[in-house]
């Protein structure tokens, strides 16, 4: 039986994971990398290496993020989240992601939670502001 | 430390992964849906309802497909491939791609391994005729 969850179901569900898979769009076509995320009820902040999702994400700021929990093939909820991406470099907003992501993942360093900018390698803080969320289970 | 993995250790973790998430694009910005698999080596077979991810890779037949087995946040394997979608309907590919997902899913009943084409409910069995294989690693 697979069934749409309500919005507030799919939001506890982004809400509970701590790993997503972000989809973007890079030259027309899909690409889909895990990230650790945060998310406040309103953005998703994402601390991550630059790179190819970086690169797509500049171009078109369409962005998704989904996430699931699978007991089996027939026990599942997936959640996703449709927005729109903005990198995060300085001011009030920045720091409190730093802020959440940190008290989320204790174990990313103060350097790391620090945007540097030198090329394919960069550390990069961004948000995508949530402009819709769905969700199915089966069960 | 993060580093690429080979082609050759990317595609075993596909072959190895039984839940992966589908990435394409709709309406110019990008879906993903967790989806059982089978990789045969060269194409990923999907045996799916229908639904939002038919309709946007009958528009835009790009596609990709992602896996993960991640330990915690620092103890990772990613990979990825990148295809093209195509529907299988009948003939030879589709008899041996309902064998192979029902070798690896056996509750797949055969009711739900042929297609029926009743709208958005409908199963639909399709490949992603892979082009390209990527992964990366945290240890």
């Amino acid at each position: 039986m697979i069934s749409r969850l309500s919005t507030d179901e799919a939001r506890s569900l982004l809400m509970e994971c701590r790993i997503g898979r972000l989809g973007c769009v890079y030259e027309n076509g899909p690409y889909v990398v895990p990230v650790n995320y945060v998310l406040d009820g309103e953005n998703i902040y994402v601390h991550s290496l630059g790179g190819r999702k970086v690169t797509a994400l500049r171009a078109n700021p369409k962005a998704c993020l989904q996430v699931d929990e699978v007991v089996d093939e027939y026990h599942w909820r997936s959640a996703i989240a449709f927005g729109v991406f903005g990198e995060l470099s300085d001011g009030a907003e920045h720091t409190r992601a730093v802020r959440l992501l940190l008290s989320r993942f204790p174990q990313l360093t103060p350097v790391e939670s620090v945007p540097v900018h030198d090329g394919q390698s960069s550390v990069i803080l961004f948000r995508i502001q949530v402009e819709e969320i769905t969700g199915v289970a089966e069960k």
